[in-house]
């Protein structure tokens, strides 16, 4: 049976020592969180998943969820509970608005007890996820009656909320949805169609379901530009605010997934269902994707916590593990064997799982910590520096943190030889469950295209060039630190093939956009590497020259060395990609794929 | 429901056109081997394959093997039938000898059918390759006695095999078996043990099953040096060669596994079981090892033939769905979007995997063939230098085809975008079948060790010399060769690389062995790049200057281009890991991890 420890030591080492929480004191939510707060917030949160959530993450992979004959769906045994915990600790509304309920914390701290309860439990931490998501579209969208109507309840978890964009023709082409709106003459609007992939879409574990849902009214432009927003409750809300008649929408099937059984993944069928527009006619994409970039980056989360889960359990296993001799002569001679920790070969896979992990963390928050500028601070322009850092880490962070995340649940796997291939031991699923967050939210190659096609060239390539100027800044700062001298080189090559890339784009892609789309998904890494580089160094002249009194923080200075020696160099393969250009990868006709 | 197509035209292009296959006429087996005796054996082959296991494929991964409470196990619906199909066609004793039966036909031959059938059904075809595997072990070590009781029916198919190795508390360091053996007096022991992990240990396909068994006898020496292979049947064979008593071995569970749900993974419980010893006493990990190479490669070749059915049915995906449109303006604009065949990075990430099935698919070929001269010529010097490099080639191939046969899988699954996380459309199960090929038979990192530990220093380094000389020599003898001079540049980067880190390894893990085993893996896989890339230079210096008339061979030309630019610069990255030796690897205490 697996297990799960909250790193909230690294998080308070994270956001008091290198990243300063206090000097956002100004915004709204940072004010009365003191580092004792922070802590006591974090230890609470990672209490729940430790104890409540973790324990049921076999149980959601082997039961499943089960849909009835009457359309119902029954979660697994012990989920409901579970949520209510959840739910009553007011985590769900930790960031949220305190004028609909919300407890109005920076999205950082939320952005913290996502990746534990991902890591405790991801199928579960979804449900309540998901919420979140729908709770922002609707906040930043919806008119007051529809945010006084839903918010409160949705921020209480009363009730849950969901995303239906995709259908069975269309996902990543948003323009090619089918699913009619009929206005009715009284402001509602009758939605019919079919949607697919819908997590959370039913299940037995709140009093309603709000599906934010994408549809086409009749005679909207075509594509993108006639796509609206609206809200349809699974029971139709009376004038007191309770449930009223059902509404045409109902779980036609749930599918069988290769992970995430836990959470009931939906095909929704919508029979003139009743729904409201949500923000202006034909601006539902828009809408969406203020959803979609919170998304984004809980999906990145995702990617972070199954590795870090996946890692703490090869750890374990390895320690307790007696097979065959150290190279260099036996290190537990009174054993019939030495631990496999002794080997090379198992400490660098593990090495390399951990020095991706607490970079990934730190690029996390402080990515969170744009989202919170970006949004809470009353200064134009640090909002829109803030903003442009947002919009051009978010596709780096999907697209980085769930590749690496699912690569390091494969290699933990790999570290309990055959046990690792068996059920029980629970590996399968961290990689199982870690395999869909590469999928959904935008396809990794999407965000990749998102990346080169739409945040590198945005207003002049604004935010990339703040990006540069940070990273090359800090190099040139610290030239002649100590603590950090003998990361600065390697950060420095890896940012100048960063920068040789982004060039190489630039004269070579605005005449033949195949050159930025075929070197995309390595440009997308290279940018992962820089900036997780960067964090590393960041980490490390936090820690300052003296040794740490605890031992997991003084052990970073191996990790950054470790991360600058043996995870830095693939730059130079990911630009040589790049730079190959797309002549190969066009040439072929598609009958001779 | 996804689809097979055997590539037996590729074959025939390999075997004919690239390795000559003419060439090896002396050898037993090839003598009467002509190129339409070729063709029919492969499209036979093909055909079963095709149209008999690959429809199996979903049932068995849906239906899985099942224990009843009689420790009888049933496999999924239809893979007997199959089974009795693949038997019946003579495909288990394809290359073994004719005294007992087999066909006696090129080890090399065996190895396409065995990467057809895995593409087509893994966990089915894993039945009779595991018999094949026994097969050879009993054919080199058992007395002409055991050879006469096993070998006939055991090549008929009317019998199948297993391997016993692991126990619960080891796999890799088979020094630690407990299982016992005890001598009877009348040349038969009594086996008591618990084994785990044993492919096919239990079924409804055959009416014996005859286990390979290691164990240890009283007072053997520690540790590998006490180790004996034993044959134990699960039906005591009569004097007349018909089943007699139930033996004292039985199947006490089946695993819950990843994947190949349809092969019964057993616990194998020996209860005073009689068997007899095979080879020498205490000499069985020799007489296994005959097994394990071969089982090796038949592992490698799994992996390949994951990928190549995952990319077959990406392919087919990707051309159907209609999704966006090109970046350079409509390519269907009668279509309501273009299929995703337009997109660069789908292109790309289809033509990773093409570049590498078709490479690797040459490197299984190459390697065979060294296998058939290592056993079957009578010229001492060919046999010794077949031998090399088949030794130094196998843990290359078990390693990086399975690594990346499974990373492509991965990638095919992921051009299915939602789609392929869902079970039905069958993406999920190449990549849960194609898992396991990294663990069993020697985990990968213990196949890395292999090649830097042992093969590497083996007789002064004669196999990697003979290795480096036969593509330094072709690089050089081509040098002036239109045909093939612009891969040269590439791949003797490559090379030199390779050389390199071989270098870096004498001079400094001799006194240090750390430093090999932090840099194995690394090693490991360029290794494996050059050798593919070698492969690259070798088609196409087979195809000549002319313009190929069949598309897909013509089509070699860029996608040994598409190599060389995007997969050998990875070259580079693996150097700079290895040189950086072991200390930050090993410098962090057990406790600190």
């Amino acid at each position: 049976m697996p297990s799960y420890r909250a790193p909230v030591g690294d998080v308070n080492f994270l956001l008091n020592q290198v990243f300063g929480i206090e000097k956002y004191s100004n915004l709204s939510g940072f004010s009365d969180l003191s580092s004792d707060m922070l802590d006591a917030i974090l230890s609470e949160g990672a209490k729940l998943c430790e104890e409540v959530l973790a324990p049921l993450n076999r149980v959601g992979d082997t039961e499943g969820c089960k849909r009835h004959d009457d359309a119902s769906v029954t979660t697994p045994k012990g989920f409901k509970a579970a949520y209510d915990a959840y739910r009553e600790g007011g985590w769900i509304g930790l960031s949220a608005d305190p004028e609909y309920g919300g407890q109005g914390l920076p999205y950082t701290v939320a952005a913290v007890v996502n990746e534990f309860s991902s890591s405790a439990n991801m199928a579960l931490a979804m449900y309540p996820g998901l919420t979140m998501g729908a709770i922002a579209a609707l906040l930043t969208h919806a008119s007051p009656e529809l945010k006084q109507t839903y918010l409160p309840k949705m921020i209480e978890g009363e009730w849950t909320g969901t995303m239906n964009l995709t259908e069975p023709h269309c996902g990543t082409d948003l323009g090619l949805i089918k699913t009619k709106a009929v206005p009715q003459g009284d402001g509602s609007y009758k939605i019919s169609g079919t949607k697919i992939f819908i997590s959370a879409g039913e299940h037995d574990m709140s009093s309603n379901i709000i599906h934010l849902v994408l549809a086409r009214m009749e005679g909207a432009p075509e594509g993108v530009k006639g796509i609206s927003l609206f809200v349809v409750p699974k029971f139709l809300v009376n004038a007191d605010g309770s449930n009223g008649a059902r509404n045409g929408v109902s779980c036609g099937s749930i599918e069988h997934k290769m992970g995430i059984h836990g959470n009931a993944t939906c095909v929704m069928n919508y029979d003139s269902a009743t729904g409201w527009l949500v923000g202006a006619a034909n601006k539902g994409l828009a809408a969406m994707f203020v959803m979609m970039n919170e998304a984004r980056l809980g999906v990145a989360i995702q990617g972070l916590a199954q590795s870090e889960v996946a890692y703490q359990n090869a750890v374990a296993y390895a320690r307790d593990r007696l097979q065959g001799r150290a190279l260099t002569g036996a290190k537990q001679p009174e054993k019939p064997a030495d631990s496999i920790l002794v080997h090379p070969d198992v400490r660098k896979t593990l090495l390399t799982i951990r020095a991706f992990n607490e970079a990934a963390r730190a690029l996390v928050l402080w990515t969170a910590l744009k989202s919170d500028v970006a949004h809470r601070t009353d200064d134009a322009k640090a909002r829109q520096e803030a903003d442009d850092l947002l919009g051009l880490m978010t596709p780096v962070l999907k697209g980085v943190l769930t590749d690496k995340g699912f690569e390091n649940a494969v290699n933990a796997q790999q570290m309990f030889g055959g046990h690792g291939y068996i059920e029980e031991w629970g590996m399968s699923q961290f990689v199982r469950d870690a395999r869909i967050a590469m999928i959904y939210e935008g396809a990794n190659g999407i965000q990749a295209l998102d990346l080169v096609g739409r945040k590198l060239p945005k207003d002049g390539g604004r935010g990339v060039m703040a990006f540069f100027n940070e990273v090359g800044g800090f190099i040139k700062a610290n030239a002649e630190d100590e603590t950090v001298k003998g990361l600065l080189g390697p950060l420095g090559k890896g940012l100048q093939d960063l920068q040789q890339a982004t060039m190489w784009f630039m004269n070579n892609a605005m005449m033949k956009p195949d050159n930025a789309g075929a070197g995309s998904t390595d440009y997308m890494h290279l940018f992962g590497l820089v900036a997780l580089g960067y964090m590393w160094a960041l980490q490390i002249k936090a820690l300052g020259p003296e040794k740490a009194e605890d031992e997991a923080l003084e052990t970073k200075r191996l990790l950054a060395r470790f991360f600058m020696e043996r995870m830095m160099p693939e730059t130079a393969t990911r630009l040589a990609r790049i730079t190959a250009g797309a002549d190969s990868v066009m040439a072929l006709s598609a009958d001779a794929f």
